[in-house]
């Protein structure tokens, strides 16, 4: 087929093919029983079994893709982390509702397909979802030349999950006095790219730096997202009331938190409480970026943030080691960072 | 926020939620009594209810998008007729196996969000959405400066649907002498852009042509991709046998129904039996695309093939006035085209 004229309208069919078949076990892989279809059919077929035998079963579904991350992978030439990056987002935002996943599918676009790229970024997908429990069950990859710019690419993803009616977690009886406690992010997961790129594109993002303990930028800016469903699972398996769960993605520790908040209610965040990974502090030298703008952007070192009643916390961190006590709900609907 | 280290990185957080505002009341106006989540929420609520009815649900999902056709809407800066091409393609994605949608995400990017054009294009999701019965349960809007060429958009969607276990559709019971029966396209649906632009790049899209009908070649290349949920269920409920599905996407006539063939089975379809929109004609002269490539690139006319026992074909006729009796399985394995 390569050289028919659609072929030389830029879309070259066998270079798809091979692609598709260096990603089909690892597809595979990802498969129970609960999958009834194989890799390629029109639609992933996925019996809803499990579904019956809940009491009220919700489905719970989220989009979304990681951002200008694609573009640091670009000029490290590395894609075998942003799959991963795609999925643990999306299984962080169906978990702050109290779902578990199901299944997921993928979306893959560039100018052009390069097979081996192809291959490690949904290679990526499949490790993630197999680490989630979760079935690859379908995706797309197009090549759209002339949309993107050669040598970017871009990814997306769809998650479903189900929760039981009376378990969803919508933040209703979250409590001024009820403790924040924090799950520590490994960077910047997938928010605050653009911004972040800007404030350290002139520096070398392959020399190891004392100020990034020893790592290189594109180490720390690749650090994959980092899923929380072991250890909220691991919250709700030792009996913590959790009340509220916030994922901070975009708008960061300022925007995300409210977004769960009854009215009446807001909060205060105590700097220091946590470890904040050096890379923020470079970006904000780098970058000549405010501390509030920071905040309002970035993670700044909490990847997920678990509202409980106070006489729960030491239940939750016994259960959890790794869960910072950083905060407290309070009246009004300030969102203050001390 | 617009004088923010963030803003001058390249996204403009004011814009993007101007353009959310702009696309609520349209995702609102999908909502049945299932969806318990609001536009915003960190993933869609769908309340499984009709789930728990079926005797053996399964849930079949597909995620895909409309290919270069969104380089056409850009060329003539025509944003309200993608949204629907979305849509209705995934929603006969998943009818091939005899599923009937339940909610749909879409995700929406650029290089940068011009807010008018954002709620054109959701705009146009939702009103497919609210034809197909489905709920616009959640979605994404990316500004990615530097990985999409400016002034260009992507689109891609998930949707997610719902068929009996002995009731999805695969094939097997397909029987060489059965009838196939074709569904009229509006034209190209979302395939074969690449080509059909690379062949008419040179004319003029905005001249009303003979040759089109009186149509331009822009009304004719945006025709919305036509969705068959209405005509398949009234074949359902006239007690037609339909035994197979063939939705006619990338690969065209050729490659498509064989997807749905068990072993032993090929097919034959005659030409002159169906109209054939003169948009393909115009390309195949313009491009000088050979009618072998045409039917590997294009469905020529045909959007969904329907297979059913020769018996049925008078009573499946009745109930769809324009379907077409195009062709028949044969034994054997080859797609021919007479």
């Amino acid at each position: 087929m390569t050289d028919t004229a659609y072929a030389r309208a830029g879309v070259d069919i066998a270079t798809a093919g091979r692609a598709k078949e260096m990603m089909r076990a690892a597809v595979r892989s990802t498969f129970g029983p609960e999958v009834l279809s194989d890799v390629g059919a029109f639609g992933g077929l996925y019996a809803a079994d499990a579904l019956q035998r809940m009491a009220a079963p919700v489905l719970v579904a989220s989009t979304d893709g990681v951002g200008t991350k694609t573009k640091v992978a670009a000029r490290l030439d590395r894609w075998d982390t942003i799959g991963a990056d795609l999925v643990n987002h999306c299984v962080n935002d169906i978990l702050v509702q109290g779902a578990r996943p199901l299944f997921f599918l993928d979306y893959v676009a560039a100018s052009r397909l390069d097979p081996a790229r192809m291959a490690a970024i949904v290679g990526g997908v499949a490790a993630a979802c197999r680490a989630a429990g979760c079935a690859l069950l379908g995706g797309e990859t197009a090549e759209m030349p002339g949309v993107y710019v050669p040598g970017e690419v871009d990814v997306a993803g769809t998650i479903v999950g189900a929760v039981e009616r009376d378990r969803i977690i919508d933040g209703r009886r979250l409590r001024a006095g009820d403790a924040i406690l924090g799950l520590p992010s490994t960077g910047l997961h997938t928010n605050g790219y653009s911004l972040a790129r800007r404030a350290l594109e002139g520096l070398d993002w392959s020399a190891a730096r004392d100020d990034l303990n020893g790592a290189t930028i594109g180490d720390a800016l690749l650090a994959t997202h980092r899923p929380y469903l072991a250890e909220v699972g691991a919250l709700w398996a030792a009996g913590v009331d959790v009340r509220g769960l916030s994922h901070i993605t975009g708008g960061g520790l300022i925007d995300n938190p409210p977004r769960v908040f009854p009215a009446g209610l807001g909060a205060v965040l105590r700097r220091g409480t946590w470890p904040e990974p050096p890379l923020f502090d470079l970006i904000a030298r780098q970058g000549d970026v405010p501390p509030a703008e920071m905040f309002h952007v970035f993670n700044m070192g909490l990847g997920m943030l678990v509202m409980v009643p106070p006489e729960d916390v030491a239940r939750a961190q016994a259960a959890v080691p790794d869960l910072y006590f950083v905060g407290e709900m309070i009246e009004g609907s300030s969102m203050e960072i001390e």
